[in-house]
């Protein structure tokens, strides 16, 4: 088993708490830093750092919230160990405060994988890291709507005249998607989401489409567009056909106990 | 094959049309007729009639609205034309005005079957007969709330006050559910969406569930509220404890051509 | 100054509370308890006590929730002194806990009252006690929807078939409409809003209209229905005219600090 | 009285249509054409034309949709006459195809003047055109939340994390603002609304505020946004503050019949 770790870098408690996983880590195990978490790291032992695309971790423990892990993910494949030290913590998993009990349990072997479905953007032909959440389409010019025609299995779904569209995976169902009018989507359901933003039709809902479909969005006028993948990646878009499929990737995380809706109770319907 | 019709009695229109439709089957082949639909006909030729629950065919002919055919569905297991002649029609197929056309299609076997997905409710022990919509759980007394516990296989999944809770197929997550906050959800999607009805805590969103996991629900202080499935039958429930999974048996619609998005753009979006 | 208390009867920290309320205030004045909230008590000396139609006080006292409160406002009109003790409670103002305090502010007259507009209904020219948050008209059928035609000043505004509408004072946007979908409306706003429940057509929203205005609604079809005031009142209704106008007369609730904002922040948007 | 005429430019048929009227118009009375309009044109006649903000006339006809009028009304304070040419078009009055019969109207002053407040938008201390619609504040990185403070007369009213905020008149809340989820407001009610888009809160409403009220909203960390005043008008704001009042000025628009009602219901509920 291979170990690596990544803190944001702008919360001091954050960084505190990488220290002390590093040196209880180090009693059992070497463990590999991100190089940016490392230059920020005050340790008197010497320590491994790699940049994020050449840590060929099997486990990446991720000290932060929401947005640690999702960068993580565009970069490399490791299953998560996410320590919760952010405001937004839907797909973390362990409290700062009780992080040592759970890395005993780590070492042990005595937790579960949960495997979480991912989505496939391609731009024309182009490919990008996979979305753990979603990918935004989203005007470029604040408050001059586009108009997209949705495309499912070469089938026009819809036309929908809205300032973006949101395509989430059951995972991202519950993050920005919601925000937009997403239903909670049980992450065993193998579908996607669209959600249209601000859309200029009243009627409009959200689209819950089988995840073995194929998603083509076009802007009908090819008015210039961003797109935006986990809130990670941005990409300006014009008149390019955009595909959305799932990912033969599934992104892996480290779960202890509780199950979806416990953890949908516990964290978001507050 | 044995062929039936059933007619909505209320509107004069359907009731000449079925007329016309039984009069072209009989070119063809025999066709029995609901009762009370006979008894309102003005044929002169003998026909055959029998109430719904002892209508033995494969093809049940509907000439109505979603209601029709529901009404139906309740009581036999046929594969359904439907012809429109109604002012909600989201099931329906077949514009009154073209029924000739289809009818032939029907007698050649020029067609095809779309299976449905069912709900099976169960109240305590006791089975109700399959939902194709949606089942409701609604307060007995307007504007007094109830208070909900859903259970996702036997896991607490969510808390709700609300006036009431539908319980939908994708069939049914374009038609009452909707009108609560459903999303769109593709027929091919194997789950179900539970949508509160008013819900008292403002963040309450749909929840789409797989349609492999009970739901079950309890009304926690035991009030007064009323069943209804498919708009059909009605039921008083207290402190009874209702059931909600996949039914083994599904709905079959008889249909010409167009596929769900389609259907969805043309008589639903508007 | 004419004091009276009335207390909800099915909460015994309610009653104990009133029971220490009515000491407290004895000290100082006469004190006169709603009949039935007399008959719970436990109280060694003798108490005045009468129906609540028949208190004709200056200010009072509520023990209880927002129930409570619109329970005694159907009956009579005095200026509300509201200590909260329900789940719900929008309209209270006192928590238990810090009653003897607020009690000696009022003994002292260091208060404020704020006044919030009332709604005046008229099924045909039957009038109806005066709806402190709304009036609510239902389908008596649980799932067949009603078809509505709304008239403002006999202008016909929109026609909605839904499950119900909602018509809501300032004070109610924040109560039962707004599960519905109200927005918040501030009370210094001279408005009513018509919000659907479950409304068939997507697009429908929520309609703000003067208060100035009359609102006229008719069930186009005249099918049994149910109207609901202030969740205390509840009347039959048929192929009747309902008129929705502001009341000549305003609830007064005595008030020690917040304003609007900081009580909806406080009690309302978690 | 003095008449202007604008239309779009980039749409035949308005540029048409605008030869007509000006060749209409000049059989009984002279009119000024809009500078890039009057590039346009292919007129035999010599026209005067003039720069939008040097149009002192007390009447401007537009030809084209909302955002023509909108364009003109940042520019110039006259009385608009609205030939709808548009796609999108809730403020324009009188369809392309009848718009002879109406001119013979307009001259023979057979026609009523509708009043429509506006919102005055101040950035620090510097003031913008008014807005007819709406002033909308947004994120510059799409999928990055913002976080806003709102104060209405100076107390904090809610603390929202979005993508945005949309602060519109009653004639603003059925345009850009109702796509976010703001009611209809009736356009004689004296009121703003604060609409969020895509709140991270889900239980966040639109909120109705008096017009006579300031509301002052601050991005909580300063980070850079975008200001947009009725689609015309972008500014870049960071850590400023911004106020919004009821302009003292109106905007005027000439009617021939329908009132706010007949107009949403034609229009808008589709």
């Amino acid at each position: 088993m291979e170990y690596g770790i990544i803190s944001r870098i702008d919360y001091i408690n954050a960084l505190e708490l990488t220290e002390k996983i590093i040196e209880y880590m180090n009693q059992f195990t070497d463990i590999l830093v991100e190089e940016s978490t490392a230059e920020h790291l005050d340790l008197s032992n010497a320590i491994d750092s790699a940049p994020l695309e050449e840590m060929n971790v099997d486990t990446l423990i991720t000290v932060g919230g929401d947005g640690t892990i999702l960068r993580a993910l565009q970069k490399l494949d490791a299953a998560i160990f996410a320590v919760n030290m952010g405001r937004v913590g839907f797909l973390t998993e362990v409290p700062g405060e009780q992080v040592e009990e759970h890395l005993g349990r780590l070492l042990e072997g005595d937790y579960i994988i949960e495997q979480r479905s991912k989505l496939r953007t391609l731009k024309n032909n182009e490919e990008f890291a996979d979305a753990v959440n979603e990918a935004v389409i989203h005007t470029a010019q604040i408050s001059k709507i586009r108009d997209f025609n949705i495309f499912v299995d070469d089938v026009l779904a819809d036309n929908i005249r809205a300032d973006g569209l949101i395509i989430a995976t059951p995972t991202g169902s519950t993050c920005y998607a919601m925000s937009a009018g997403s239903p909670i989507i049980d992450p065993r359901i193998q579908a996607h989401v669209v959600v249209p933003i601000a859309p200029y039709k009243l009627s409009t809902r959200p689209m819950v489409v089988p995840a073995s479909s194929e998603i083509r969005i076009e802007e009908v006028e090819g008015r210039e567009s961003v797109l935006v993948i986990d809130g990670q990646h941005e990409e300006k878009i014009g008149d390019d056909v955009l595909h959305f499929t799932r990912s033969p990737k599934t992104a892996r995380f480290i779960r202890f106990q509780r199950n979806f809706y416990e953890r949908v109770r516990e964290k978001f319907l507050r």
